[in-house]
C-alpha cells in the first residue's frame, strides 16, 4: 500500500466475530507476491445472502455467476471467494471458464453446493485469471479457518486502497441483540447509481432472504451509491450481505436493526471516500429546495463529479462560482434568483449572488478543513440529496496515470 | 498566459480581411493589467446574426442578453463587445445592469441600435462586473477600428488559454467567392451538449439570418457539441455568427459554404481541446456499431469524460480495460463479446477480450504520440458518434486548484 490517506480512521476498528462466520487469507501470488490476496469466508448453514451489483454492460464473469445465483433462496452453508489484483473482466469465455472453476473447488473445499459459492476479483481488466493459483491455496485457507479475521480480510481485498475497511454494529432488538460486521474495499473507479466497489457484510440475525435484500437494495440506494470519486464505475462492484442466523435472533421487520445495518454501510461507504485516489479533503454534498428528490440527486452528483469543483477544493478556494457552474449543468430544474449556497455553517450565496454577510475569509477558513461541507437550497421545493465526494488532486493523477505499466 | 501547450498550431494562421468587419482590442484592466481584455467587433449594416448558447440553467446575463436578441432579423448595423477576465455570472441585478449599460454605451459609440449590440463576458463567475472600465475605452476602441485585427482579437478574449484561437476558409461558392473567418476562447470549463466556450465568426457572404442560423446550429452540433476538456459546463458559452453581405454572394443552399463554415468550426473546436487545461495528447474517440447515434454519442461521451481513460492516457498506458469500462458505464446498449477496440490501426481486443493479434508494443507505441485515436465497435447497429478530448494531467490540478486564489 502507497501512503496511507489523510482522511483514514486512527485505525482499523475492533470487529467482533459474528457466530456463523469463519474466514481465512493467503498469498495466491495473482499480482501481489508479498500480502494476502484471497479472502475465503465459509458461512454456516442456514445463511441467506443478499447482494447488489454494478449496472455496468461489461460486469465480469464473477459478477454475472453472482446475479444467477443471489436470488434463491437456500438453507445449506454458502462460501465466498475474493480475490485481488485481477479483475477477471473482460477476459472471454476465459473469464466465466475461471469462475467455474473456482467455485468448484471452493465447493469441494468447504462442503458447500457450487451454486451457494459466491466469488468476486478486483483489480486489472482484460487480462486472464491464474485461477489455478488461487485453488492452489484452497486447502491450506480452509484449514486455517477462524472467526477472528477481519483486519486480515479487510487488507486481502485491496488493492490501491491506503488503508483496510471495517465497521461493526451491536444492536439489542426487541428479539434479542445481533452483531454486524463489515468489511469494504475502495479507492478509485468509484461512482454512484450502479451499485459499490468490494463490500461483505456478515450478521448473525436471522432474517429471509427477500426480506434482507430488500433491506440492502433500499439502503445501497443511501450509501454506497451516494458515493462518488471520480465518476468512473467499475466491472466489478458487489455487495454481498450474509445472515447467518446462528444468533437466533430474528430481526425481521427491526428498525433496530435497519439503522444497525445502515450506520455499517454507511460506515463503510464513507471510508471508501476517505480513502479516494490522491484525496485530502472528505467532502458532503447536500442539496435541498429542489423540485423532486430526483433533480436534488442530479445537483448533487453534478457538483460532486465536477472536476472543477474538486480542484478548487483541493486548493482550498473557497470558489462558488463553480458550484453555480455545477447546478447550472445539471440538468435540473434551478432558478439562479432562488439559488442559496452553505459552506458549513456560512452562507456564501443567496437570491442569485454573493449574500451581504459573507466574508471571503470565512469562506477559505472552511475550506482549509478536512471535512468540508457543501450546501445548496434551490429554493423551489422539497426534494433532497446527499452525497459524498473526495477532492481532485495531484495524487489521483500520479496514482493512475501509472497504476498498470 | 502560461507556457504554451505543446499541442499548440505552429502560429496563430493568417486571417484576411472579412469585408463589413472591424475590431479593435484594449486593455480596460478589468483583471489583467498588462494585455487587451476588451474586444469591439463592428459590423456593417446588412449584417445577419446567429447564435448557440450554452443551456446551463445558471447562465449569465450577457448570455440571457444575447438570446434575446439573436432570433430577430435586421439590417442595420451591429456590434460585439467581449470582455475576459470576469464572467459577470450570477452576479444578481447588478449582472443585467452591467449589460445594460455596457450595450447602451456601445450602441452609442458606435451608432447602431441597442438592440443590436451583443456583449460576452468571460472569467470569474460570481464577481460584479467593472463595467465603467470597460466604457471608459470605447472612445479609443472606435477610433482604433481596422480589418486586420483577428490575432489581438483572438488573444482579447483569452483567459487560461495558452495560445490565440483562429481559423478561416475562402471558397468559391456558384454565386462567387467569400471569406470565413473566426476566432475562439476556451480550455476549461469545457463540455458538450450545450454549446461552446466562446466564439465568433465572421463572413462576407449574404445569408438570411433564419438561413445562418440553421446551418450555425446543425454544425455546431458536429462540432463544438462534440468536444470536451473536463466534463464541466461554462456559464457563458456563446457561439456568435455574423453575415455582413458585404460581397455581394448570396450563400444560401449553397454546400461549398456549409463546409467551409464546417471546417472553421471544426477547427476552431479542435483548437480548443488542443489547448485544454494541462493537454499533452489529443485524443479523438470514435464509436460505430451502436444501436442508435445517440447510443454511440453516449458511449463517445463515457470515454471522453472518463478520467481514468484520461490519466491512463497522460501515463502513456495503452489501458484498454478502461475503456471496457468507460463502455460499460455508459448506459448504452453494448454487448461484451461482440465489441472491438483499436488503438490507431491496431486491433486491440474484439469478442470480449483481447485480440490475438494485438502486442502491448503497438499499444504503447500508438500512446507515445501526441494524438491518440480510440476506436470502438460495438457491433449492434448502424449508429456512429466522434468527440475529441485531451489527457487529464498534473498541469490540469495545478491550473485549477490555484486559479483564483
Amino acid at each position: 500500500m502507497t501512503a496511507k490517506s489523510p482522511l483514514a480512521p486512527a485505525g482499523f476498528p475492533p470487529l467482533p466475530p459474528v457466530a456463523g462466520v469463519r474466514m481465512a487469507v493467503a498469498n495466491a501470488g495473482v499480482k501481489y507476491k508479498d500480502r494476502p490476496d484471497v479472502l475465503l469466508a465459509v458461512l454456516d448453514p442456514g445463511t441467506t445472502v443478499a447482494g447488489v451489483f454494478t449496472r455496468s454492460s461489461t460486469r465480469s464473469a464473477a459478477v454475472l455467476d453472482c446475479q444467477d445465483k443471489i436470488g434463491t433462496d437456500a438453507d445449506t452453508g454458502a462460501a465466498i471467494l475474493v480475490n485481488s489484483g485481477n479483475a477477471n473482466a473482460f477476459t472471454g469465455g476465459l473469464g466465466q471458464a475461471s469462475v467455474d472453476a473456482i467455485t468448484h473447488a471452493v465447493a469441494g473445499a468447504c462442503d458447500v453446493p457450487q451454486d451457494r459459492v459466491f466469488t468476486s476479483s478486483t483489480g486489472v481488466i482484460g487480462e486472464p485469471l491464474p485461477h489455478d493459483k488461487i485453488i492452489a491455496t484452497l486447502d491450506a485457507l480452509h484449514a486455517d479457518l477462524s472467526t477472528d479475521r477481519f483486519e486480515d480480510a479487510a487488507t486481502a481485498i485491496c488493492t490501491t486502497d491506503t488503508f483496510p475497511k471495517g465497521s461493526h454494529r451491536s444492536v439489542d432488538t426487541p428479539s434479542g441483540p445481533v452483531t454486524i460486521c463489515g468489511i469494504a474495499k475502495g479507492s478509485g473507479m468509484i461512482a454512484p447509481d450502479m451499485a459499490t466497489m468490494l463490500v461483505y457484510i456478515f450478521t448473525d440475525a436471522k432474517i429471509a432472504r427477500a426480506d434482507l435484500q430488500k433491506s440492502v437494495s433500499v439502503l445501497n440506494n443511501k450509501t454506497f451509491n451516494c458515493i462518488t470519486v471520480d465518476s468512473d464505475t467499475s466491472t466489478s462492484d458487489t455487495l454481498l450481505c450474509a445472515a447467518t442466523g446462528a444468533s437466533g435472533v430474528d430481526v425481521t421487520g427491526s428498525s433496530d436493526f435497519q439503522t444497525a445495518l445502515h450506520a455499517v454501510m454507511l460506515d463503510l461507504a464513507h471510508q471508501v471516500v476517505r480513502d479516494g485516489e490522491g484525496a485530502t479533503k472528505f467532502i458532503e454534498v447536500s442539496v435541498k429546495g429542489a423540485k423532486t428528490d430526483e433533480d436534488a440527486r442530479k445537483v448533487a452528483g453534478a457538483i460532486a463529479n465536477s472536476p472543477l469543483v474538486k480542484t478548487a477544493i483541493a486548493g482550498e478556494d473557497p470558489n462558488w462560482g463553480r458550484i453555480v457552474m455545477a447546478v447550472g449543468k445539471s440538468g435540473a430544474a434551478a432558478d439562479r434568483d432562488r439559488l442559496s449556497i452553505w459552506f458549513g455553517d456560512t452562507l456564501v450565496a443567496e437570491k442569485g449572488w454573493v449574500a451581504e454577510s459573507y466574508s471571503e475569509d470565512a469562506g477559505q477558513a472552511h475550506m482549509k478543513q478536512d471535512e468540508i461541507s457543501l450546501c445548496v437550497d434551490l429554493g423551489l421545493g422539497d426534494g433532497t440529496a446527499t452525497m459524498w465526494t473526495c477532492d481532485l488532486t495531484h495524487g489521483y493523477i500520479s496514482i493512475n496515470a501509472d497504476y498498470r505499466s
